[in-house]
């Protein structure tokens, strides 16, 4: 069996959506890649998570080929792989239908200070849904670093979210939905709440994030 | 003891309304009917569902004449049997007052993109109410496909879903209730959000629902 | 020890409104009478709930003198006395602060299709204020029937519910809960959303609570 | 190892935020301190709770030294810092991002009936912005009594909570948050709740927390 590390990380992450409540039934689906092979792990599409086991998913390569699998591939698949071909610093992709964050994306509202939504045109929506999904977020971010925001709102369907593993990528899920549904209080409470000042981001932001990060454990020697 | 295998089918739908958080106490009733035999399985009225056994529903001909059972059947039983006559593909029907999708009903809104709310009469509510629930939704469906929009909405009320068989019509009962949640945020973050484009919705119902479904497992050799 | 049945009854009650949700911390309080005696069972004050016993529970006289329990009572108990010598069908009172009947009751709106709200002169709020939210409950009842409507919401205070004994006050204030629920995402969907027409209302009321009740199994022989 | 009962207490009332749904991940964390060796535990940072032991904690001195810990202390160390220097009858901090008390601060709005918001300068963000997010509480607390409103909400982040012990600011924060879930729901019920009339606000403080309160079991023989 090819890539069984990568197979457990993958179902690890779609275990992680479930438990966090950011799936219904099977309406989501974690990813990963090998770099080093050009494979991707994929969440067979619609089969329930509580019996999914290693070997139940699917392996692709970056032109969707299967490669090795009896069931099919997540339907979101071509997303997955044209996200992967584009982002080369990625090495998983989660896209759920967690609630808050799909209601802003179903409003085709950006969730203040999170970026943006993708929205797609009627052509791309007829055909190749899914891969033309994957081509508008990679538009979206001609001008936005992937790494520093790892997720997207698709207008009128939902988000999708990445990281340097699998794991990551449904973390930065998590982290997503959190943020839209304080986003969602905070409209009802003030519905002109501008979004937070510029400083007042970048700290918060570059606390965690920046050259200077100070929060959590240091990850390696300094 | 008749239609044992129905019975614990019909009784593991009204199990899963609970289980997915549908039913407050006894709210909520699911039924399957035997067509070859012309009889419906129904939970009875006001039982607790942590102590029903498969021996503790009724079944009824579609006259709603008890064939078997102790316990009065669920009171809106009239209803199910209108739709079981009306609608001679389905199986089952659900009947829940889950909080999102009652919402909808009660603010007599329809939820964006998924159909209508039926509405009665005055005349049709003081006499055999239930029975004429069951005739507003057959009339609200003259001209909708039953097998494709599988759930509805009674004005001031609350929703019924229905399949081929029990276990579907929960399921269905469940993504209703999802679908009205979804759309409840989605208002409350923008008043003014359309429904979603013809095209987009076309594309992602058909794929799971068209002749060339591309979500899921093959249900079968094709 | 005194009413040993009635002091389960009770804390099963307080339990429940603890399982269903309905109280945070020690912010609720449940109790029962005995008619016979002329005396009341209710919980302690600020006692958590994991660890109360029958016999840490307070027997008070319907003057609220302490006739057994080392602990003080609830600082409701003056509200439930009240109600108690007011509404002689009534066995058992709940008093919570659930959140959406709650919500309702700050906001000082009566939820739809429940009644009414109470209100207290500022008077009645500086002396005697627990004795006084009876007081102002039974004066807003004189033309209600307290055994049709078994609950109401204190206006910037919270809901007590009450019924033929401790159970089925507790079960009375779940349902409050559970209608102000439906009753705020109504709202949020349809702020014109008017109340149900009356033909329905009474349907849906009569069908379970009237003469001719046929919601659930009959309760005696009739 | 310093400090071990105060580490357990620390622990717990981190564990307690966890519990009751006050963090999600690492976002939160508490810390106690011993007045007489002037010396503060705290939870060190971004570590997960699962694993988290008393000797993961961090030990430092009023100024910000570690005395005892491999960890980094959590980032908010400063905050924390201050408010026991400016507050000294406090014997521990939380601080969490509950979803609705983290609302209202988002909104800039202060929760009706609890005090006020606290806003930092633009200056004050971009250097020392923990400590300086401590500063700014004291200053709002100029006029306040800190041992009657025992927590505050800090504009554009969340809620910082305190009490005579780490268990009670834990409290003190679940309550916060209660608060705020009311007061969210009350403004989507009625946009015009004028806060609850200054007798009614009076009395319900004073039964729990005046000279002559009433409410919960005497804490010692008076």
């Amino acid at each position: 069996m090819l890539l069984p590390d990568l197979r457990r990380e993958v179902l690890e992450a779609n275990l992680e959506l479930v438990r966090k409540g950011l799936v219904l039934f099977t309406f989501g689906n974690a990813s990963g890649i090998s770099r080093k092979k050009g494979l991707v792990v994929i969440k067979p599409s619609g089969v329930p998570y509580e019996r999914m086991k290693p070997a139940d998913l699917v392996v692709s390569d970056l032109d969707g080929k299967i490669v090795e699998g009896k069931l099919r591939p997540s339907s979101d698949l071509p997303t997955h792989l044209v996200l992967y071909k584009a982002f080369p610093g990625i090495g998983g992709v989660s896209h759920t239908h967690s609630e808050y964050a799909t209601a802003w994306a179903q409003a085709r509202r950006a969730i203040p200070c999170f970026g943006t939504t993708v929205e797609l045109k009627d052509t791309e929506i007829s055909e190749n849904y899914e891969e033309n999904t994957g081509h508008a977020i990679v538009r979206t971010f001609r001008d936005i670093d992937y790494s520093v925001i790892p997720a997207v709102l698709v207008a009128n369907h939902a988000p999708f979210a990445w990281g340097p593993d699998p794991r990551t990528s449904a973390h930065n899920a998590v982290i997503l939905e959190f943020v839209a549904r304080m986003a969602y209080f905070t409209l009802g409470i003030n519905s002109q709440a501008s979004a937070i000042g510029r400083s007042l981001h970048d700290k918060h932001f570059l606390r965690k994030h920046g050259r200077d990060a100070y929060y959590g454990q240091p990850k390696e020697k300094k």
